[in-house]
């Protein structure tokens, strides 16, 4: 197929999708999100909002100085300072992207930007303008172009095609497209814009109609060649179009939409663990692609069916996703080379020796507990090492709990704080909140608890039990995570995790966000 | 609008949701979930498929004979017992309808029915024939239409027209279609069928791609009127058409699709929280309408947005599919007619006043170790009620557990088997390990446990833990629920109600599938 056939993947995981409530990220759990995106040969990693926050910058330009295969991007307001800014984070980047946007729907100019048309126009190119003297590659979006008059688009995409943007990109700000529509009208704009050859036309979709992924698609039908997507199709609200959905589609019907992408499928998988395991929000069981069910044939009917034929109900394998016919289950007697080597299948890809040593220290204690260890718990187990990078201000030391029913449970903790031991004993309506009044007995964060949730990671009655606790404080959010056998220790684990977070401050500061 | 605007609703969450592995129901848990989708004013209930088990028959029977406002349906083969069957199961109903289907690619003919394409329009026609005898309302499906050949789509369907169907099915049985060629399908049956005005087309399409919902509304467009979905997306794989999806973007997009549902919205959230509670299959926070973050608007370019004009973000309102702005809180002052009303408001009607005093006991024991008590509480509460109507043949006497970092687990339990007191004690991975290990010492079901999972109900710390235990046992799978605010006894809780479940037998046979 020629290059006019290939569709741009533009992963935008760390930028719209960390805006979902609740997902912010550290740089480093941003980073290996942007390995995981690299490895599967994501075209552009929208890494962050430069302008947002010294953490959003942070990690703009640690990803922009690591990543190598994939363009990343920085987003900006159509406004110098955020350009600029987003220039000097994505200076070391192999090939760096400026996306720059602005409202352009009746709607958002008059109660949101409060500008006439033409004064948006003016401010649009002298920002595409502005980003093309600090980078070659500049996308333009108009923000709410779903609610946008065609003329007007028409005019204001001409002019930023004329003042340098090689991108022109049309979300679906607040998820209001049907695909018919919305198709046509990508179709309109490549027909009416008289240089719109001279740009790749973009989509960038939400899911509050359940719609995100078939508009994607239907404009691909009529001439747009990036698609803006996350990974499990987190973000606001509903979230974004969900890349594993549209790349497999693509794949899948090839016969029918004649385009392809780059993708590495065979990564979407773990790239989606990952992407779940760090936010805390989980996949629902029926998920297309990545849910646990996605790939289980139950029916009896079915299964004779794929039983004479394989084909008669399978339309793409679990495997070219990456799931696992036969899942490598390790145990105790498996050496360091066999855990890094099945590490390194997972795609889990750890930064220092020291890493690996804390990893497979951790191994050999789960090892002793479990009979049986699946890749979920590998997963897991590396999540709760690098959880525990967090400088710890806060250790755990000891976890007591005593419940017993019809009698109040009660929690006795010890907490290492820098250097010190303190202990303190706690009643709770159950043990879980028992051990969590006990923590905040010592540590008196005065942060409120906004979530709480459990994943038993494999199945068995000796599963491990990974918890995510999410605290807010003063308008910050921070997700602590931490795994074990033992859900109780799991849980306070997670709670302490939280803390250190809290307390290591300024690089998960709640980024301020856009709605492109 | 005409009648020919309207689009029927046909709710398949009992059947082809069910058929999602380890979502099995029993009968009074169907009922429930027949009630609410009555309550929404769903057209058509899919109660089951009569001849799949004795506890498939029973199910449907009962919604049968007490559903009065939605027409009852069960899925039958194309064969005699089947729809005799079926129409035995639907005697009492107000209104009544039998599904008969057989499959129609050449793939499936060949490897599936072995049968030549002239005898399949045979035993079709004679299906739909004794099926009318039997019922007046007839539906007829062709089983993966999607990869079906057009002209004989249109033969067969012609034939069945004549033979008295008077809705007819055109499912996406493995997901593979894309909105506009699924649509230019329906298009052309329409067009070329010459009695196709005496029919209402239907369409039934699965997730697999993500585009279940695109696909149904695409047919829409191009004359669909009946459109088949479930709760939630449930279904085999990656599920169904989401009803809320469905009836939300014809209801929002009414200016572009042209067409009305009978739908009552202001329903969909509980009913989306209740197939959520009696299945155990989470909902993930960016699921469109119904996840937990689908009207949330976290950032701060938008909450000005909201602000300055709310038509700004949104497209719909959160009150239309039944979130509350404000949630009414109950406490320990609470009355019985108090609490009686807030169950009414959240659609929960319990059969007799025995519930009803049950679970007021279980709010009154909440309310003294939990400060407040929110909706999403009640609605645990009553389905924790409501499992212990299962025949309790193990009960609950007593839990203690003792935990202590860097020592095994222990968990004493005394359960009350058939009305006398057996104790053990148990140690385990963890203290959930350890008292499941004790259950299962004293009633030795040799069952194996599937899935474990908690949802932590409400936010802060004394949140109650919902936890949903599946297990399995000679192919037959059986979920148990219990609640509580102390998460080891929420486990036992549900660990004893599985084992109830399973003990009582007969009603959860694991279901045949089919695959329309």
């Amino acid at each position: 197929m020629s290059s006019n056939d290939r569709v741009i993947i533009f992963d935008t995981t760390l930028r719209d999708g960390e805006q979902s409530p609740g997902a912010s990220m550290t740089k480093e759990e941003k980073l290996r999100i942007a390995k995981a995106l690299e490895r599967m040969r994501v075209d552009v990693i929208e890494a962050g909002f430069a302008i947002a926050s010294p953490g959003d910058f942070d990690a703009v330009k640690a990803i922009a100085d690591s990543i190598k295969d994939s363009t990343v991007c920085s987003l900006s307001r159509a406004v110098d300072a955020d350009i600029e800014r987003a220039a000097e984070a994505l200076r070391g980047a192999n090939s760096g992207r400026i996306h720059t946007f602005i409202a352009t729907s009746p709607i958002h100019m008059q109660y949101k930007l409060r500008m006439q048309p033409d004064d948006v126009i003016t401010q649009a190119v002298h920002a595409v303008k502005h980003a093309r003297n600090l980078c070659a590659d500049v996308e333009f979006s108009c923000e709410d172009a779903g609610r946008s008059e065609i003329d007007f688009l028409c005019r204001i995409i001409e002019a930023a095609i004329d003042a340098g943007a090689r991108t022109i990109n049309i979300p679906d700000t607040v998820g209001y497209a049907i695909p018919h529509q919305y198709a046509e009208t990508i179709r309109l704009l490549l027909e009416r814009i008289p240089n719109a050859h001279k740009a790749v036309f973009s989509v960038h979709c939400h899911n509050d109609l359940g719609l995100a992924v078939a508009n994607s698609l239907a404009a691909v039908v009529t001439g747009a060649r990036q698609v803006e997507c996350t990974i499990n199709g987190l973000g606001e609200r509903a979230g974004n179009a969900a890349l594993e959905e549209i790349v497999m589609a693509i794949k899948t019907r090839q016969d029918l939409l004649g385009v392809h992408t780059n993708i590495d499928t065979t990564h979407i998988l773990s790239a989606s663990r990952l992407v779940s395991g760090i936010t805390g929000f989980p996949v629902q069981p029926n998920k297309a692609i990545v849910g646990a069910n996605a790939f289980a044939h139950e029916s009896g009917i079915h299964q004779d069916g794929v039983l004479k034929h394989r084909e008669t109900y399978e339309i793409m394998s679990a495997e070219s996703v990456g799931w696992n016919a036969n899942k490598m289950v390790m145990g105790k007697h498996s050496g360091r080379a066999a855990f890094r080597a099945r590490l390194e299948e997972l795609g889990i890809q750890l930064a220092s020796d020291a890493e690996l040593n804390a990893a497979f220290t951790r191994f050999k204690e789960l090892a002793d507990k479990k009979h049986e260890i699946f890749d979920e718990d590998l997963q897991a187990l590396v999540t709760d090492t690098l959880a525990e990078e967090a400088p710890e201000h806060y250790k755990l030391v000891c976890l007591e709990v005593a419940s017993k029913t019809g009698e109040v449970p009660e929690a006795r903790i010890v907490l290492n704080v820098a250097g010190h031991e303190h202990s303190a004993r706690a009643q709770g309506s159950g043990p879980v909140d028992a051990s969590f009044k006990a923590i905040e007995s010592i540590a008196g964060s005065a942060a409120s608890l906004q979530l709480y949730s459990v994943n038993a990671i494999t199945e068995g009655t000796d599963s491990q039990g990974e918890v995510t606790v999410r605290l807010e404080k003063g308008g910050r959010i921070v997700n602590g995570n931490g795994a074990d056998t033992d859900i109780l220790v799991a849980s306070a684990k997670a709670y302490i995790n939280a803390l250190n977070l809290m307390q290591a401050g300024g690089n998960k500061a709640h980024p301020q966000v856009a709605s492109v």
